[in-house]
Parts: C-alpha cells; structure tokens; sequence
C-alpha cells in the first residue's frame, strides 16, 4: 500500500521520525467511488470538486448501522488518504512557495491521514451512498460516517 | 488498553463480529487534557461542557507542525475514544430507549472511534493549545489537529 507514496520534498520541507509502532488501528469500512482515478485530476478542495455526484459503498457487514441516517440533509465523512506520507512537519505549498505547518493545512500529507468532510446525501439505497462534496481519490477507503448536527459541528453554535 | 471496555449490552441493540485485523494505524500525536476524569462526569455533547477550557498537549515530536496554526479562531480536532467497544451497529439511548444506527448517532461506540470536534483556539503556548469546546475523558489520545475552514467545512458554503 505505501508502493505508490510520494517520496519527493521540496526545498523548506520538514520531516520527523515517525513512531516505530503504531498506536491503535483502524478497519476499513467501505470504499468512496469518485470521478477522480489519478492525484493530478483531484479537486484542490471540496468548492472545486463542484456539483459532483460520489458513491460511497460500505462494507455490507455494517449495514444495520446506517439505520436512521437518512433523516440527515449533511454528513460528515472520515475517510483514509491512503497515498499521503506521514512524516513531513512542514509543508511547502507548490502554488504558492509558502511554508507552513502541517497542522495549520488540509493537505492529504500528515501524521494521521484522515480526511473529515461535510458533505450532502443526496440518497441511500441499500449499503450505496450517494453524496455531493467529496474531492478525493476513487477507491480511497472509508473509515466513519456522522450525522452533520449544526449545534455542535459549526464554530457559531 | 481494552480492559475499561464496556461489555453491556442493551435490549435492542446489534452487535457484529469485527474483522480479525486492522487495515491501517494510528499514531497517538498528544494528548488532551480536560476537566472530566471519568466517563460518567463527561458532558454529553460539546454544548453541555460550556465553557470550560481544556489542554491539547502535542507530542514535541511534531512541535513545528503547529506553525501557522494561531491565525485560526476555530480548529478541527481528532481524536480516538480509547474506551469505547467497536462491534455495536445499532445503538440504544440510555435517555430515551430509542434504537438508532451507530453512523447516525455522534456515540463514541463505533467501528473507528474517532470524533472530530469544532473548538474554540484560544492561544499555544510551545506545544500545549488551549482550546474551548472539547467534552472528552481527561487523557484521551490526540489524532489530528487541522483548521477550520468555513468555506468547506459549513454545509452552507
């Protein structure tokens, strides 16, 4: 799985040692279905990837476990960038030379490579989510689905 | 690790057999600090723990990552709910005897018990944050620190 890592860095990067172990791990539990097969072709954020309609298919052995989502306009989506190396500290933007830390970017390259993304479902049918706002990768795997509650996931609650 | 785990389980609920491994790991990057040193005293949602201010302790390690981070009012954090079972699909509220599905519920019960929460930065200092809005057990393990961004992470963008 890490075959295809991105191994370059750019001058003003930072690295650290990773951990020799990890701490927990995770269960992949479905596979998110985009437009997007190769890195290059992936929207910079959710606003570029626009009106685009992704699939998210989970595992069917956690199929019960969707009872009751539909009530939810938004989700809020985690998601596994599974691509992105895990050691660089600081980052340098390739747009606009700018360095900065990792923990004040969205970028797909940090210690943990979790994604979490609001976005609309549109439909539910069967373990087929339908949803409009994700911007990663076909086939990037899925790690928890959350119902959206705007009284504790918006800053002006 | 696994030992405070809670085995009850209530009438209703649905419980599933894990797979026998994991996919991906985590790396613990801190630990969070907070007023509430037992899961019976935790508030039950971020609204309820008020104003009370909590404690982001980074590990050091990961020190330069923070760069650039203080420009954000409002910051996004992961973090993994340590004591909470995996197995359970369909959940039944301790309140109000309703069964709900675990991705439609914000429980800590899930199969990657990860939350993401909103919360207030009020200042960093070296490598402690202290923040507003975190409502999770005194020493539970730091995943992800990110920005909050409105303009992707609002449902109203």
């Amino acid at each position: 799985m890490s075959l295809d890592v991105d191994d370059d860095i750019r001058p003003g990067e930072i690295r650290t040692e990773l951990p020799a172990d990890f701490d927990a791990g995770l269960y992949f539990i479905g596979t998110i279905r985009t437009p997007w097969r190769k890195r290059a072709d992936c929207p910079r954020n959710p606003r570029e990837a626009g009106d685009a309609v992704s699939t998210i298919e989970l595992d069917p052995r956690y199929a019960k476990a969707l009872t009751g989502l539909d009530a939810h306009r938004h989700i809020l989506v985690l998601y596994f960038m599974h691509h992105a190396r895990r050691d660089l500290l600081v980052q340098v933007s390739r747009h606009s030379g700018l360095a900065r830390g990792t923990f004040a970017l969205r970028s797909p390259v940090r210690p943990n490579p979790i994604a979490a993304s609001v976005v609309e479902l549109l439909g539910i049918e069967g373990t087929a989510l339908k949803v409009r706002g994700l911007d990663c990768l076909d086939g990037t795997p899925l790690v928890d689905l959350k119902p959206y509650l705007t009284k504790v996931d918006s800053p002006d609650r």
